[in-house]
């Protein structure tokens, strides 16, 4: 916890704690969406109330505390770009998949149509770059380069398209798409964190390794709660992601392990219930876990690397269990630890 | 027709003639799209054949011409930047048009599916921001502020999408469409030119009128064609602006003038060619043609204002004379007249 003199100082300094650094990304990205154009915000606004975790806000928040683990006004910008940034992608992945709920959330494709969640998605995208053009300092603005991973997004998303229903799709394929669809950004926030409290460009390579390899875990873990869902949940209207298409690690491992369950799926003879058990039995899941796992050890060598301070390793390490062990951490977060 | 001397100018000083830094423009789009990765590239490779007229960018080198008619690279960065970002408004529009042809062209959406349409849009988007990004005179990047006009186009298109179908809608209601969905990206060109060449607010602020007039005459111009075009170019299987639910200037005045229209295309009693008759019997394209010309007069009106040489005036009265009288001027432009 952070003392009340590094609290006082916010007002005079424009530098904050995680904490309130966290509060004020919140209430920016709030702002952005309540302070749309009508036309915009009357589709756009009940995006708000399914907003996640803003775990990516949270992590690049983290990348940018200084040597007194303060944080920067600028910082607060980019977090809230990035978020609405993820909101987005989010957009646009829902009329990609005809998603009809997301966070429990009726999409707004499902709700507006798929046209207009197309426009909007493209609006999102236009306030993120708008808004992490806002900040300061103009060098980081451009050294940040947000476009380029706005590319590297879409190009996971469309090879993850492309490979749609792929039951041969190969590890290395996999990967790939996961390090854009996901990694990308999660690469994006530690990345534009750290360039505004960083200079040398090894450190802010580690930064980026960190990133990806957060993401990374992140994406592997949430494939394996695609096949651990029990019945009761899955019926509420939520659909796979192989009902999908999407073909994930677990199942990928499962369908090299298991000859006669790929049959299956080629036939489309597997429901979700033989799949999450063919999926267990052939250790789909511990496989993904432990490569997972190899993800969780390198983020931790390469974290080492950098001259942290107590608080901002202990941060990261937080995050880091908090994507490896799920959300059971979830509460350490709400004390801002 | 420049001299050659200017052109030999051309190596030394990065700076270029209007049709060497058109030509210039032109490659760089090319090289965007076929520079980008693989996957992205299969599916946007094709929109190189049916780039148009690269209006925005010719207008934009315009703008951006010194006081001895020369052009800063940063203005062939900028032209091709708009000119990426109009293709990839044209990717997200067809998505949202169900549009089979472009400029003869198949669609993307058509070709490889919505899905593909939307990533590869918004790729796009991200491709057109970073190559703006890329210019040397960062100040001018930021007071460009292209993710505002990104902004502005997605909440025209939306308001046409609200607006769908609609044959009350209003004269007040279509010209905020349209000055959104065409006159914002005509208002970036012009902008994005004078800023690199020009400081003062007030003549600024001039340029964008400029941009938005010839935006608005476009566009009026182009909703005539649409009742004008005979029936054997209409059975190419290319949907007219009303078939497909745009009620444009022409049909709005109709409709005001011709009660019993209006009953008949509430009743989708109308076919095209009674449609053309009747529009055409009520004076709507003479309507629209006046209101066309009202903003050519104003675009003169507002030329005049600004301190501009003999050549710069000469281009401008050249592209306004090609959105309002068509197409006949073509010629011109190649001989760099």
């Amino acid at each position: 916890m952070f003392s009340l003199d590094k609290n006082n100082e916010v007002a005079t300094t424009n530098l904050f704690t995680l904490v309130a650094a966290f509060e004020q990304t919140k209430n920016t990205v709030d702002k952005v969406l309540r302070n749309a154009p009508f036309i915009i915000k009357s589709y756009t606004q009940h995006l708000a109330k399914s907003n996640g975790k803003f775990i990516r806000a949270w992590s690049l928040l983290i990348c940018a505390m200084d040597n007194d683990d303060m944080i920067h006004q600028n910082a607060i910008t980019l977090a809230s770009a990035i978020e609405i940034l993820h909101l987005a992608t989010l957009v646009h992945d829902d009329v990609m998949d005809d998603a009809s709920l997301r966070r429990g959330v009726i999409t707004l494709q499902k709700k507006y149509g798929k046209k207009t969640a197309v426009i909007c998605g493209d609006y999102l995208l236009a306030a993120a770059l708008k808004l992490a053009g806002s900040i300061d300092s103009k060098d980081e603005f451009f050294k940040f380069n947000m476009p380029s991973y706005v590319e590297q997004i879409c190009m996971g998303e469309l090879r993850q398209h492309v490979n749609n229903g792929n039951i041969n799709i190969s590890f290395y394929r996999y990967f790939s798409i996961i390090s854009g669809k996901t990694a990308a950004l999660f690469e994006a926030a530690f990345y534009g964190g750290a360039i505004l409290v960083e200079k040398e460009k090894e450190v802010l390579n580690n930064y980026c390794k960190l990133g990806k390899y957060l993401g990374m875990i992140f994406q592997l873990m949430d494939d394996c709660i695609d096949f651990e869902i029990d019945e009761s949940i899955a019926k509420k209207n939520v659909q796979s992601d192989y009902e999908q298409g999407v073909i994930t690690l677990p199942l990928i491992y499962t369908f090299h392990k298991d000859e006669d369950i790929k049959n299956k799926a080629s036939l489309g003879q597997l429901d979700r219930k033989d799949l999450n058990i063919a999926v267990l039995k052939a250790g789909g899941l511990d496989f993904t876990k432990m490569i997972s796992k190899k993800y969780y050890n390198k983020f931790i060598k390469t974290m080492v690397l950098i001259d942290l301070s107590e608080e901002k390793k202990y941060q990261l390490m937080q995050i880091l269990d908090k994507a490896f062990y799920g959300l059971k951490n979830e509460s350490l977060k709400a004390e801002g630890k």
